[in-house]
This record gives structure tokens, sequence and C-alpha cells, in this order.
């Protein structure tokens, strides 16, 4: 049966008024009293360019308060937003327009240009506003937002989040790290990834701040955690790594009770390191498709388990396809996983069976039911017929001295297939390929070593700061 | 759209195996894994007696862990658990087994005897368990349990709570207490009320221990609340001013975080008392059709709103349908909310309209929106065209020292219409009619005062401590 419920923002304006919603890097705050008024407000005004129920809206801003307001103002007229990467280019943001029926897009001053109608937040604000009425309630069954992932193959699929998907996200997450009624949630993610997003939805329906950097400062985010009562941040390898370096010999708060990890897999060296420094890393895995994490690792695991995602929150399920070495494709099923992407018949045929998602991901389970990622499928090396996972060569490179960061990817070889080559970006002068050989011997197999090794000054990364190693093979420069 | 998910005990026992499920008073802890193999093997038994997915099982038993196993192994089978109470007369126990259709009863060894077949848990227990496979899953749209309800006219209604009804309980509540994990839920309310069977539900949702006790005993809860680690405990008045006796002039452990206070209005007066010895009292209000609390104060409103119900729970609605002096009948939405009573066609419709339920509650919204229930609107008094709510009176009777406790009801009169009646048990000899009506006087109008006095040794309580006034007129012994 569909659950209808009042929509989350009112109701959350009706419980705590008076409590802060968003705080801003400079000081201001919004309650969420402020927050629906604004977002009925621009909904209202909304309603003047003719955005209806069930119309697909492009969102196009980087994180701002008006984002988060634009957000819950298209779902107070029952549309959908469709949150657009802002670093794609114009061909990329019409496809996914074109793909999305999207007929008007709006988004921060100077954003754009698209090949849609595109109306900026600002003259949005200086429209008057309509009578129109507002949905009072929500229907979870009913979409929310669309979010488009690039697949392993072709063009990118929009991801359909409802209501419920988003719900169900909150609700597991909440059961895994317990609910105070004073977290404060840091966003540094970028708002148009779900990972941000979720955060903005587990604000509303915990009542709960969000503490919203408008760009992503390693400083900036160390001082919200020292000073600034955040208790709960939303990181990727990269942050946690500027993070380690900013923190030096000094401790978080007490209050401060974690540090979700995700985007992938993290170097060990580099979560030894966190834990060191007492940084409470929960390790967590997740996809756009699972609207945010689906496994997480819980308070209790989180020291005993290094290097595992967790188990799947409540109430989500996992399976591992076994391949011969133990690692296998892993799927997830549960309230969170989004029921389909919008339009595409074929990607859904082979994305879903019986309610299980195959998220092409490699992975394996320990006895005790704990989730290990090695990879991406289409990022398995495989050489001379053995398995060979970047991310395994990536964890040793990172531990050595001078060196930054280090990405691995397969290159086609006439003899073995593919052949593992490694991109590093290093802080010593001295160190040489040499170095990074005999380094890496004493930790790998022969058949994993790195056959070239290329310097970069950084490597490529996406909005979210995770590592692109399919740019790697092309942005290599020396 | 139906949420399938994994069975929730199972889920926890997965995710957290060795963590304790259910504390005793005698010590005996057993974690989640042991509730569920127990629960699986009871499952097991239960086939060889021929209950399957569908059927409506009867449940006759106090609190008992043998209860709690009974209730997951029924739902193992994918069949309804209708929970009986013990205080019930042979022909009122069949009446409900008849209305349910249940062909088959299991209960604690004593219990009955009933028109149909009983197996003592005892019984079960001793035979082999068949091969079954039992269910893994579980669908939200499901019925779990079913729970009978005296209405305010006619027979007893069986309220069907499915899977989803306690879910959305169990996450309200969550949203507004915050979940630590390192709670335990005390349970001396009976499990075959909503009110104590939601500790178990809550207990598995989210992964703490309930403190089981097998009998209600003052010092027994005092105990567990200061030595044994409670930290929410789920109590109605008289249990409230009993555990205030017991307190003194000593202070709750810093860590006991809940009194979650049920069961109809309370005194001022104790709330006062309550709240001057530290006593984190969180006043709810809730039915059985509600799975439990569905309007509860919250931590940072219980101080200020001393005597208020608090606010509908995330993401349940509450409205008021006004009468000339403010107060109305209370009406509830929200996905807690039964859909409706098993095989009563005409109470659905009499009780249901467009998804609110009118609950026969008699309460008025402050400002902002906080609850105050008055009373049963079959309580309501109405002498010479004025209303008297019996909870007003009732409330400055306890106020009086020397008196334990009181009751108000209206008594048919030619002259008035109805004349409110009080019953009180006193604790001190020199109390007379006189100086009650002096006392009153002096905070009531005239048409308040009530006309007769009782004296007795206690009032008449149901299973769950809760006041029955339809019992006063009856029980009057001087």
């Amino acid at each position: 049966m569909a659950e209808i419920m009042p929509h989350w923002l009112t109701k959350q304006a009706d419980l705590a008024p008076d409590k802060t919603a968003i705080e801003l890097n400079d000081g201001t705050l919004y309650t969420f009293r402020d927050l629906k008024e604004a977002s009925q407000s621009f909904a209202r005004k909304l309603k003047q360019l003719g955005v209806k129920q069930g119309s697909n809206i492009g969102l196009l801003s980087a994180n701002h308060v008006d984002m988060v307001i634009a957000i819950h103002a298209v779902s107070y007229i029952g549309a959908v937003s469709v949150l657009l990467n802002t670093r794609l280019t114009r061909s990329e943001l019409n496809f996914q327009l074109t793909d999305a029926g999207v007929s008007l897009v709006i988004g921060q001053h100077g954003f754009g240009p698209v090949d849609t109608d595109f109306c900026a937040f600002s003259d949005v604000w200086n429209l008057p506003e309509s009578p129109a009425t507002l949905q009072t309630e929500i229907d979870l069954d009913d979409p929310f937002t669309i979010i488009y992932t690039s697949g392993t193959t072709g063009f990118p699929k929009g991801v359909i989040h409802t209501y419920g998907n988003h719900w169900w996200s909150a609700a597991g997450s909440m059961l895994n790290l317990g609910l105070k009624k004073t977290d404060k949630w840091l966003a540094a993610l970028p708002l148009f990834h779900v990972s941000g997003l979720s955060i903005l939805l587990r604000s509303v329906i915990y009542g709960i701040p969000v503490y919203l950097l408008e760009v992503y400062e390693k400083e900036a985010v160390h001082k919200a955690i020292m000073e600034r009562g955040v208790t709960i941040a939303s990181v990727v390898t990269v942050m946690l790594k500027d993070l380690v370096g900013c923190l030096g010999e000094k401790r978080y708060p007490e209050t401060f009770r974690c540090m979700l990890l995700g985007g992938g897999p993290a170097p060990k060296a580099l979560l030894e390191e966190a834990k060191l420094r007492h940084i409470p890393v929960f390790q967590s895995y997740g996809l756009t498709e699972t609207a945010s994490q689906i496994v997480t690792l819980s308070p209790a695991d989180a020291l005993q388990k290094l290097g595992s995602s967790g188990k799947p929150l409540f109430p989500a399920q996992l399976k591992i396809e076994q391949q011969e070495d133990g690692i296998g494709e892993i799927f997830v099923k549960g309230p969170m996983v989004t029921n389909g992407y919008y339009n595409n018949a074929e990607a859904n045929e082979k994305s879903f069976s019986n309610g299980w998602l195959a998220t092409g991901d490699l992975g394996f389970t320990d006895a005790e039911g704990f989730l290990y990622v090695a990879d991406r499928r289409k990022d398995l090396i495989i050489s001379g017929g053995e398995n060979i996972y970047p991310t395994e060569i990536e964890s040793i490179l990172s531990a050595m001295d001078g060196i930054d960061e280090a990405g691995v990817v397969g290159k086609d070889d006439e003899k073995w297939g593919q052949i593992p080559v490694a991109f590093v970006a290093v802080n010593d002068p001295s160190i040489t390929r040499e170095s990074i050989w005999e380094f890496s011997a004493q930790h790998l197999a022969g058949y994993k070593l790195p056959k070239e090794i290329h310097f970069m000054d950084k490597l490529p990364r996406n909005a979210s700061n995770k590592l692109v190693r399919s740019k790697l093979l092309n942005d290599k420069h020396e």
C-alpha cells in the first residue's frame, strides 16, 4: 500500500520550527520554519514559469542555500528535480535534459548555457508568487529526484529516486549510527550527487542541521569539525587524507562521532593513520542507485574491521555472485534501491532481477558477513588469466612515503591481454620508478607489479573528488 | 508499492548476533542470535501442529521469554498472532477466538481453558522440528498481530497491525527520542497490549535489549532503572506514582533518559512532582489502533509543556474536530495507524474516513500545535448543559495530600442530566468528604464539584494499570 504522509519539510517545521535546518560557513542560519517558508514562496514563484505536478525540472547549481530551497520547492509542486552536474559540458547536459524530457532548467546565475530554457534563481526570486495550492502530502512511491550516472558502457542513465528510496536510506543510516538531537551533519560533497543530496533529506527527516559548505576547502571542513559543532561528516578518500593532514597532532572534539567515508575503497594505510589519530571513520559502500550508502560499518565494528565497508544497512540485503577466487559481483536489494532508470527499459532489464540490483562492483564477504569492496567490475585487470584488482596496488603505492596519490588501470597488451599501469603524484622529487618498483615488490606478487609507472601532478577526479580511472591513460603528461 | 525486506529478527541477528536482545530480571540474557535460533526452532515445532501461512494463532501468556519467542515464531511461519489478555473470562476469550477464526491457542501452561484447541508452550517445545522452510522476508503490508480493543459500544474489535504499522511506529518514536546504541528499554507492561508488544519490535528494529519483567513490581522497575542500565521505560500513571515513591530523595542515573508515560491523561501534580525529582517524563498519547504512541512530547519540550502529550510523531498527522469550547474529538492519520478492524465492516465504516481515524478521545491543541488530551468522549459528563471533563476533577483530587488515587464518572440525574461522582483511595484516615469538598471548591467551579464522594481501597485498573472508569459505579463498596 502506498504510504501517504505530510510533506517532510512541512512536518519538520511543525515539529521543530525554531531549530536550525541549514547553517552556512559565514554563520547564516535558516530554521526549519525559514526553510519551509522560503521553499513554499519559491514554489509559488516557480508556478509562474509553468512548472506543474509531474514536470521534470533541471537544477544546475553548485552548493548554495538557493539550491536547497529549489529542491524543496520543486517537490512542493509535485514536480521532479533532475540534478545536473555543474562540471558537465554543454553537450553532456543537453543529453541528460533531452533524455529526461526537461523543458526548464533553473540554476545559479552564470551556469549553462544549455539548449533548454534557463532561469536563474535570482530571476525566479524576482517573480510574483502565484496563489497556487502546494502539495501538503507526499506519497512514498512518487519520484522526487533524477540523477544521471555513468554506466560501465554507453550513455548516462537517469536514476529515479522516490521519496521512499530517500526515506529508507535515511532510516537505515539512523539505525546504524543512532540519532542525537544535537547532531549536525556536514555537507561538503556536491548536492547534485546523491551523497550530498541525501544529507539534506536526513536533515529534514531527522530534524537536525546541515552545515553546508558552498565549495570544498579542507581548512573549512577542519574548522567546522573543530569549532562549529559538526558531529557527522560525509567525505571521500582524498578529503580524509586532507583532513588527516589538517589535524596534525590535534584531536577532534569528543562530540564529533562519525566520519562517513564513501566513494570507493580506501587505502589501508590511510585508514590506519586515521585510526591512530582517533578519527571515527566509518567506511561505507553505496551507489547513486542505492540513494547513497547501503553498506556501512557500525560504531561497534569500525575499529575491528578496518578495510571493510561493513554490513548492509537495515533493512537492505546483499549477495555476492561468487567467482573462482572468492570475489564476485555485488548485488543489493532493499527499499532504498531505485526501482529503475528513467525511460530506459534496456538498462533496467540488464541491471535488475527479482528486486536485486547488479552493481557492477566486485567484492567479497568474510565469514561474519562483512563486505570488502574490491573494484568496479569494469576496472578489473585480467593479465595472463590472473585477476588483478587496481585497488590493491593503489593501496600499496599510497602507503609509500612521498607518494600523494596513486591510480592503476589495465592497458591492452598483446602478450598478457592486459597489464597493470600505475599513475602517481609524488611530493618527493627523489622518488623514481625504480624505488617504487622496489617498494612494490616487497608487497605484491610479480604479476601485480605495475609494468609502467607514470608521474602526474594530480590525478583526475570528479566533482565528488573520486578518482576517475578512465581518464588516467588519456590525461597522462610527464 | 509493497516494501519487501528481510525478516527483522533475522536481519538484526545478522547485524548484531552477539548483542543482547532480551534481559530478564534474574540476569538471564538472550542475544539476537539466541532469540532468532529459538524462534526459528519454535516455528518448526509449531508447524507440526498445522500452523500455516495466513493462520490466526491465539497467544495466551503473561510476560515471559517464551511469549517473545512465540510471537517471532508465528511470524516466521507467516501466520498472525492474536494476542489475548490473560485477565479475560472464558466467554470473553471465546468471543475473540471465534471472531478472529482462531483454531489453535498456544500459551503458558495453566492459562485457559478456552473452547479452542490449546497447546502449552512447554508442549510445543517437546515436539520435533518440522523440516519446513520459514519466511526469510516480510512484506510491510502483511498482518503481524491482532489485538482486541473495547470500543465505546458493542463487542471488542480486533485491531490488525501490519508489519508496516509497527515499523512506522518504531521509526516515529526513534525520530522523536533519538537512538543510542546503549539504549535498553524496560517492558513492565503486558506484551499482549500494544504498549508492551511495541517494545519488542523496537528492540528488533533498533538492535537494542528489552529488559523484560514477568510481572509488574515497583521495586523491580526501580532497581532496573537504578542499577541495571535501563535507559527508557514505558509506564502508565499509577506506575509513575509508585516510582516517585520508590525514588524518594535519590536521583536516577544520568543515562536514564526517558520515562515514556502513556495510558491516559496524568494528574498535573504528579507531573510536577516528577519534574521536581528530575525524572525525564515524556507524556504520550496513543491507542491500540495507532500501534502505541502517536503523539509524544519531545525531549526539547518536555519541561516547557507539562500536561501536554506533545506533537504527532513523524510522519503522523493530527486534527481536532472543534466543538464549542475549543475541545473536540481527536483524529489521527499516518502509516502507523491500523488499516482497520478484523472482519468488521461496520466498525471500519464508522471509524475511518479518508485515512483519518476517529479516536473517540477529546482534546485540544494549543497555538503551537501541542495536544492536550481531555478525556474519552464516552466519559464526558454533560451536566446542566455544561461539559465536565473527569480528568480535570481527578487531577485536582489527586493533588490533595492524603489522596492516593481518584476517579470521576457521570451518574444519571433527573434534574441535571448527569452529575459528577468521585471515587477516591486515601492513605490518611482524617480525610472526610467535607475536607475534600473544601479543597475542591478552591480549584473548581461549582458545577464541577463532585456531587457524591465514595471511598475505595483501590480503584479498578486493567492489565495495563489504566483506570477503568466504567467499573467505578459498580465496584464501589464503603
